[in-house]
């Protein structure tokens, strides 16, 4: 069987980078993607060293084109002039899974952005070709602690979805990650619970001076 | 020290049962409201029987003039006309908990119905006498799993409130109950989040088919 390949979009950010070193790492072929390919070559050529696997850096737009798995990991306020200026080049029947979550610091605390579509999910699917299939996941569990991969990530991670087969293509994508267990979330609005789940992530981080804050579902087999 | 002494109002529901249950078992004084005197008595008598603990069975109003923590237990629908009726008798300085989720089963999945406040817990503070204070929680802990009290909770439960004394004294109520962790989640906005994760652990117990989904926070000592 081929590795998964995976196309992290926004690679070079923190959540791209931790998703790239937790994927390669699990034996994922990786393609990290950037405005800037250069700067998407050298984010690649830091991972590639680090972790001894060979990670490709690329534009985001080859990078859209060039898996059936692509991860969005751009921030949120540029979401829909990517999927402008490269949606189309996305491959038919591609999964792609979003992890941006809109979350501002403005005025103290962390909040979530009011977004016209209810969830940065909704907002994706919105701007997102329909020949691609959409699932959101990674809202909550901490880009640094992706980022520190000697650290076990020890927790669940939901997945909702515009379809049971793009939540089962995500929670298999999440499956080759050690310590990670992924829970189906349900239909793509659930991801409004999801974001501000991360909100709530954050204030706990703050209130507890901790770090890694994250969620793990009780009663779950 | 006298022990905790806790009212709660519509406490022959499956939840404030459930409540009753656990915090006499954990050795406070417990007493059920109902709108009808007569059923707070029936379910107080059987739960002293069940538990060999003495609770007491009293009508709403009765109940919320006579403890210092008032569990607010009744359906969300009733919440203004219970405290448009009830609330002027209400302690200065009492602690009000509400936990109430406006959930709605109609068209199928579990949904939150709309609250113009944004979520039930601000409802309630807006229709609550400003001489109470109020934390809103168990959320996200299933009524279920509060009423089969030889089980154990295992598993965090979130306080919010209009003050840090609000929150404060939720969390050391919480605290007297084995097995679950008060966990603080800010501001009473915050149930806008925690009311959301209510309807996620539902849908997740129909998705699995397993009864008690509840959340633990990862990552917090």
């Amino acid at each position: 069987m081929n590795p998964l390949e995976i196309a992290i979009v926004g690679g070079t950010g923190a959540e791209g980078r931790g998703l790239a070193r937790r994927f390669a790492r699990a034996g994922a072929r990786v393609i990290v993607g950037s405005r800037d390919a250069d700067r998407a070559r050298v984010t690649a050529g830091e991972l590639s060293s680090a972790l001894s696997r060979s990670i490709e850096g690329v534009e985001n737009g080859d990078a859209m084109s060039r898996s059936a798995v692509v991860i969005l990991a751009v921030p949120f306020t540029h979401v829909a002039s990517l999927l402008a200026a490269h949606g189309a080049g996305i491959r038919a029947g591609a999964l792609v899974i979003d992890v941006t979550v809109p979350v501002t610091f403005e005025g103290g605390g962390p909040r979530l952005v009011e977004v016209e579509e209810g969830s940065a999910a909704e907002h994706v699917r919105r701007h997102l070709a329909p020949h691609a299939m959409l699932a959101a996941s990674f809202k909550t569990v901490p880009a640094r602690l992706l980022e520190q991969d000697d650290l076990p990530l020890d927790c669940d991670e939901f997945v909702c979805g515009d379809s049971r087969e793009a939540r089962d293509r995500a929670i298999a994508v999440l499956g080759v990650l050690p310590g990670l267990r992924a829970v189906d979330a349900g239909a793509l609005s659930a991801a409004r619970t999801l974001e501000r789940m991360t909100v709530l992530a954050i204030a706990i981080n703050r209130r507890y001076k901790i770090h890694d804050a994250r969620f793990r579902v009780m009663g779950l087999p």
